[in-house]
This record gives structure tokens, sequence and C-alpha cells, in this order.
């Protein structure tokens, strides 16, 4: 008899995102005609740059002719992509990494999926609450926690509040934990740690001997220079910390698929016989056995973001959604309602008038304004009350679901 | 404290294929000038056809323009494929699947290194012996095994010994196990199994409940037309049966990646309690919370496969590396050589004189000529004394790599 691994039975019920457009596509039957403004799941809309599509075609090329055809590639990425990453990314920052802390992969989501692989199934597991749910989902699926209470908290998980009281900057957990899940800039609440609160939570993983998971994304869209982008910009985190990094929202690249993920090699864990071993290899050890690596085409394109046109194609991406960010910010705001992130992110976290429910607002928001956002409940049970919108969209529709909703009474 | 996964400790030293790169390195830096001919790992030579190209162009092109750019695409691939697939590989064999039993991924590596997280952790394996070192590795990183013997088998596994004796197709085991690697064509013994052949091991399944993980990524190169493609052209298999495809070998994907697997519907499994539960769901949690769907424009490259011309120049290639197939096997028997496979296959599982180590061979032949293959015993302890030469090179190489061979003495 076959049995399930039955830790994804307390999973609950179907992914946020995939319930959200379950909702919208009741409504969508039930008002074929409406005029829908998206601005929930953070996907990219502009097209690939002018110089990355040079590149995919010229990489297509190759693929076409014989002495310059690809096969099989490094699991971890080719030299040229790797190389160019740590030049463009690491070094300016004075970080040094060799090729070998690199590895190109097909997305964060997935390296965020699966690195707990690499870790005890005992291990104690902190994550932000609210955070972007995938940390949470994969450790439960790994049996790192117990069942769900009616509060809505997995037992055997820390949470760390990020709310408005701490300035949606999490504490230091009380307890010990082992790997802590952290995301800046954070999606959902669109704030960015600053040096200072990161190397607090390096002293903490140095003192507990704990790991840091340090989720990147969206570090292109920080705007205040004094934040760090990286966490190796913070001094001991190559002894604590793994960095995710993609270029889906930098480069528009969520369905070209490119991410990848720093290992260093001074990261250590323990064994069963309390001797250190390196995650490093482990992590090669995961990627070279369970994956086989990212297109070349895909590879020369991340390449070509980081030419100084790509580069330049790319800041214009972003200032184009930061705009948007600011156009929503600035509309709610205006209109009296409490808003947060949105300068340093490309995410507005909308504080909802006092009484509704997250969840509710989807609905609510979809009938009187036709605009799709995402409820804050949906990133943990400290983001209810909340609304996540994205500066994804298209200008003139970003501007018009700022003035439908700005026009609206929700109470 | 973080402890790490100590099942991976248990792993061997390095990836088969990794350690095979580090030996012809060593041979190289010794012999620099050395021509070398690789017949080790499986990767296709030949350039993508000229369809597939068009295709990706014109992807790249939509991707460039903001009405027809895509960002993330469903993580189950887009219904074009999916139907493409479903019309063109089950429809013709009187197999019906709708499209939520198909999963369009980035490799078969993965979704084989994947599929076992669905399963408890106690799950009894059973691998035939040799084969493809992913299905044993992945389960030993997930703790279904005990620590590797002096023999070189591991502990818990129940290893189905595929050999000479039993023509090169696994008997029955004799213990009852849950979850069952086929691989047909086989890799590395290049036979293909025959419809009564899983019709046993269907029954066997059926009546054991247990759950056969059918990876056919070769089923392209079957030229025997009684032998079936697709393990669902046997009665019952919808009920036991998850089956792996690739792109890599039809169409030459190798670089450019792209894969899917069928989940049954009618596929259950049960939870602690005893009840049944859809595994079909159950890997489309896992692909949702962990994948982000493969790249559109390798979607549109699979799709182009499937047309007409695409098939035509498919076969094409195929029929290439096959022509190539039968001169090593020729080559090889009229030498006086005991070889199999070749047939419905691109592997030639080549039978060593009696008393040569297959790991030893692999630096006998590139010392004498200059030959690259794999050693047997990488594949499993029954390899040993076998190993195994690809079709995937290029014509002329492969033709003086048998000249090279047969001209000389080995023992």
């Amino acid at each position: 008899m076959t049995k399930i691994n039955s830790n994804y039975l307390k999973l609950q019920g179907s992914y946020l995102f995939a319930h959200i457009a379950k909702q919208i596509n009741a409504f969508l039957a039930k008002n074929p005609n409406a005029d829908i403004i998206r601005l929930g799941i953070g996907d990219v809309t502009l097209p690939i740059t002018k110089t990355v599509l040079d590149a995919m075609h010229s990489a297509v090329d190759e693929m076409g002719k014989k002495e310059s055809f690809r096969g099989y590639g490094p699991e971890q990425g080719y030299d040229f992509l790797i190389n160019t990453i740590i030049e463009n990314d690491y070094t300016p920052r004075s970080i040094q990494f060799s090729k070998e802390e690199v590895f190109v992969s097909d997305g964060a989501k997935c390296d965020v999926g699966n690195i707990q692989e690499l870790f005890s199934t005992d291990s104690i597991v902190a994550i932000c609450d609210p955070v972007y749910p995938v940390y949470l989902d994969s450790n439960v699926m790994a049996g790192r926690t117990g069942e769900i209470k009616d509060n809505g908290y997995f037992d055997k998980i820390v949470y760390l509040p990020t709310n408005k009281e701490n300035g949606f900057s999490p504490s230091l957990p009380d307890t010990n934990v082992n790997l802590i899940y952290l995301c800046s800039p954070n999606n959902p609440t669109g704030t960015a740690l600053t040096k200072e609160e990161l190397k607090k939570w390096i002293d903490y993983a140095t003192k507990n001997k704990a790991i840091i998971l340090y989720d990147a994304a969206y570090r292109e869209y920080i705007t205040d220079e004094t934040l760090p982008k990286s966490i190796y910009e913070v001094e001991g985190a190559k002894k604590v910390a793994i960095e995710f990094n993609s270029f889906s929202k930098t480069a528009g690249f969520t369905g070209v698929r490119c991410a990848y993920t720093v290992v260093p090699k001074e990261l250590e864990a323990y064994t069963d016989k309390g001797e250190l071993y390196s995650v490093n290899k482990l992590w090669n050890r995961r990627q070279t056995t369970k994956f086989n690596g990212v297109p070349y085409i895909v590879q020369k394109a991340a390449e070509a973001v980081y030419s100084p046109q790509g580069k330049k194609e790319t800041k214009e991406l972003i200032e184009y959604y930061m705009t948007n960010a600011k156009i929503i910010t600035d509309g709610l705001t205006n209109a009296g309602y409490e808003v947060y992130g949105g300068v340093n992110a490309p995410y507005i976290w909308w504080k909802l008038p006092a009484g509704i429910k997250s969840i509710d607002f989807l609905d609510i928001l979809l009938e009187k304004c036709h605009v799709v956002g995402t409820p804050g409940s949906g990133f943990g049970p400290e983001g209810e009350g909340y609304f996540r919108l994205t500066a994804f969209g298209d200008r003139d529709r970003t501007i018009e679901a700022v003035k439908r909703i700005t026009s609206t009474k929700f109470v």
C-alpha cells in the first residue's frame, strides 16, 4: 500500500493566487463585460527589452548550427553568466565570490522552495508574518510543522510579526530557531531592511548557529541608497546566509525564467555527529542530482541584462513601475488611506478601513471598482486588515484604478 | 544549531557523470593534444531543427511586444502545448487524458527527482539494477534508504536485477514494494519492455497497491512497432502509473529544456488513515508551490516539434542517431564482442571481456583509443562488467571510434 506524504494534507486548501484566480473567474462569469484592472499577482507587464531580445535571437541562431549548438550545460549555470553576475552584482559592492558560490536556476520560487531539503526535518523554522507563502508551504510539505491551528498559525513554526507597530521590521525571536526566512524588500509589506537591522539578524544567527535564507528578489526596486541590496554588504553574512535573487522583476523575466542563488563556501551547518559540513556542497549535490540547468538561450538573455545598454533598459523598466507605485501611494494617501511600501518595493501595503476582512475586500474591490488586489491574510494572519496592490500594471490602467478606488466609499 | 539533512552523507562521492568528467580532465591534462571521442554522457550533438528555431524566433518577437508579452504562465504549462501533447502522443494510441493530467516541466530529471516528495518517507522503493542513478539518489536524499553496504547496495532499497540472464527484463520482487521505478527503453541497457512485461508490472502494482514511476524519456527511439511507447497502452496503467517524457532526446532539447509528466486522475495513494487520495492533486500542489513553469519561448519550441514539418525533422534526428547505434552495434559484434541495446534505444550496452572492471575500463579505453564511455557499475552493482556507449555522437566520429575500438586488443 503506497502512502502519500501526509504533510501535504496540512496545507491550506489551495495556493493563495490560485484561490484569487478562482474568485476573479467567478466574478467574470457573472460580469462578462466588466473592465477589470489587475493589481493582484506581482507579474510584470512591460515587454522584454531590445538588448535582451537581440541576445535571445542570437542564442537561438547558435542553437541551430552544429558548431555552436549547446546541449547539456553545467547544472550550476554557464561561467559566462555566473562571472557576469559576480562582476556586476557583488564586486562593485566589495563582495568577493568564486564562481562555485553562485547557482543559476529557473526561478527564485524553485530555489526558495527547494532549499529546505538541505536541512534536517526537525529544524525550527522562523518566518515573517505576513510574507510570501512559499517559505511556509515548502516547510509544511517537508514536515517541519504541526497542524494549522484555529488562529491560522501552524504549530512548530516561529512567526515573526511584521507590522505597523514594529515598523514592518521583525523583532528577534525569543526562542532558538535554526532557519530564518527574511525577505527584503518584503513581499507583501514593501519594506526594505536597513544594514543595522540585517546586522541584528546576522548577529543572532552567528550566536545561535542559525542560517538566514535571504530573499532579495525585489532588491533592484530599492531607491534609498543607504539601504543594502545584498545581505553580504553586512559583515559576517557569508557565514550565516544564503541569498536568493531573480531576473523576474528586475528585467521582466517572469515568463523567461532565470534566477540565481548564492551559497557561500563559508556557510556550514552541523551533521548529526556535531561536525561542520559545507552547505554549498549540499546545494551543489541537490542541484546536480535533481536539476538540469537553465536553457542556454535564457542564460544568454540574462547575461545581456548586464550589458551597458541592458542596464539602461532595465533601469527604465523599474522606473516605470516605481512611478506607478508613487501614483498608487500618493493617490491613496491623499484620499485619506494609510499605505505602506511603494518606495523601495513595487508593492503597496494598504491598511483597510477598520472592520473589513481582507478576503472580503477582494470581493468588495472587484464588485465596486472592478480592481483586483491581494488579501493581506493570504500572506499570514498578521496580514489581516491589509491589502496588497502591485505597481506592475500599465500606467494608464494604474491611474484609472486609483481613480476608481479613491472615488469609492468602502464603508 | 542548524543541522543538515544527514541523508545526503549517505550518497556516493559525486554524481557519476561528474566523476567521469574529472577523469577525462585528468587525462586531458596529461595528454593535451589527444583527439578524444566522447560516447559517454547521453547528450545530443545535432543542432535544433529549422521548424523549432523558427518557432523560438517568433516567440522571442512576441515577448518583445506589449500586446503579446507573456509573464507568468500556468505552472503546469500552457494549454496550447498540453493539448498538442495529448493530441499527438496519446489520442492516436486511443489513450484519453484531460489537460489537468499533463504537466509540462523543464526536464524529466527534475520530475523524476522530485516525484518521490509526494510519498511517505517510509515507502519501500524498488529500482532496476543497473539504471539511471537519479531514482536511487533522490530517494537516498529523502531518507528512504539505510547506508550503502560493502557490496554497493543501499539498505532498504529493493533492487531488481536487470541482466543478461533475464534478458534485461526485471523479475517481480518477492517482497512487497510501494514505488517501482521502471525505465523503458532502459538507460543504460538499451532494452525496451514489451506490453506483456508491462502488464506483469501493472498487475503487480494493482494487486499490491503500488505505484509505477515509468520513465519513457527514450521512447521515440523504439523501432520495433510491437513495443509500447507509453505504459498507458496497457490496460490498467492509469490507476497505477506516472509517466515521464522528455523532448531532450527526441528533439535535441538537452540545452533547450522541456519535458512533461503524466499523472492520471485515476491514480490514488493512501493517507495515514487509510483513505484514498489523488496523486494528481499532490503533484499539482507540489508544482504550483515549488515551480514556476517553463519559459514561454521553450513551450512554443516544444509545440513546433509536433507540427508536420517538425515531426519530419525530429524523425531525421532520431534516424541519424539510430544509424550510429547500428554502426556501433555491428562493429562491435563483428569484432566478436557481446553487445545489447542499440535497436530500440540510443544506448549500446557492451559486455566487457571477463575480468575487466568497468571503472578501470574507462581509463583503458581513454588511454588506448581516446574514446570516452560510461562504466556500467556507475548505474548499479549489476552493471559491473558492462560499459555504455551512446549513439548521440557525430557520424564520422562514431565510425572512427568503432574503428579504434575494433582494432585494439584490450586483453
